[in-house]
């Protein structure tokens, strides 16, 4: 198909298309002329996938790009890039001047709670240094619920990554794991944020004595 | 204390301190001339959590102001202002062309789901608009393992609401709890995004037998 049928089926503008296919996000189409090419069902499904990436996973451009690169390359480690595939990250340029005794002990008790648990993970792993940092900033700000929340935090986890690694196990074909593994991750950070609020609003009305602004239905 | 001295306690820029006051993140100081003001504790920590929420947190500035609004003003139910803070939000731009049958067949899985766990929310909690999208979005690329999911996250979430709700429940001060509510679930998003990345390492080395780079330690 043209690029003006890509467009159509897939729900994006021409100027995001040549955008995406520009930082590499779309591989390009099969050239027909100098000024034309055309597109497949393979394009139109990535383009949802870009659009679902970026739109509900809330990724940047550059970050969509490490995540597809993934799912595309075999060689890539899949939890190196799920762990670069959150909505943040802690920015590398604060790094050296984070890196004090708050930071340590975060680092800590990280440590800690991973070895009770009997996780076997490795700190090169981009999400180590986002959990660290996290609890170092909690600390800063005068508080450490959140390094108690933690066990609870890694419990509900383990049971959710279980459940999500066994049902991408038996796809079978390798790029329709990673995508699924990928896709699921990324939305499934916005979706598990999202119950979290319905549950928050759940328990508060119970503890708090909050009342909903109208109850559904 | 001078602008000087907040910007050189709290770590902040002086120009991003100036850009918080205008976008009104930070409340003014205490004029002391026509072109002087002085600052207290209060703006050091307000600068703290300001910078947790965009860095660590992920929100947009827009969102950190919306979240902080809630905590300054009592009148605000918090579940509005959390459902808001979230690092992603759907484009409100996009919500009539999304109310098709796709979109309708989300929402029955929700509310299905809400209703046989028995939580009392309301579909005016901006979280509702955005499990819906998810759902609705990984529908759309033709899978549904998030449906799926869907009730092992809430029990999870729940798990996590009750025990973070009452950890807050006897603070005391309002604004004490709210700034604790607010700062847990923004900063909770990361830290559970980041642990389930861990989580996912931790399985996929047992089930699917990859091996981490570098073991930690």
């Amino acid at each position: 198909m043209r690029v003006g049928e890509l467009s159509r089926r897939s729900g994006v503008s021409l100027a995001s298309i040549k955008y995406y296919l520009r930082e590499g996000l779309l591989p390009p189409g099969e050239r027909t002329s100098p000024n034309q090419a055309t597109y497949d069902e393979g394009h139109v499904h990535r383009l949802r996938m870009v659009r679902a990436l970026i739109d509900v996973g809330g990724l940047t451009v550059a970050a969509t790009r490490d995540v597809l690169a993934a799912v595309d390359d075999p060689e890539v480690p899949l939890y190196v890039a799920l762990g670069r595939a959150s909505g943040t990250t802690m920015d590398p340029g604060d790094q050296d001047e984070t890196q004090d005794e708050t930071w340590a002990a975060a680092e800590r008790t990280l440590a800690a709670a991973v070895d009770e648990r009997g996780w076997a993970v490795s700190d090169e792993n981009p999400a180590w240094h986002t959990a660290v940092g996290v609890l170092a900033t909690y600390a800063r700000l005068g508080d450490d619920d959140l390094s108690a929340q933690l066990g609870l935090y890694m419990r509900a986890m383990e049971e959710v990554a279980e459940r999500e690694v066994a049902a991408v196990v038996d796809r079978g074909d390798r790029a329709r794991t990673v995508e699924g593994v990928v896709v699921g991750t990324v939305l499934g950070d916005t979706l598990l944020a999202a119950v979290r609020r319905l549950a928050q609003q759940h328990c508060s009305l119970r503890l708090l004595g909050e009342t909903p602004l109208r109850p559904r239905g």
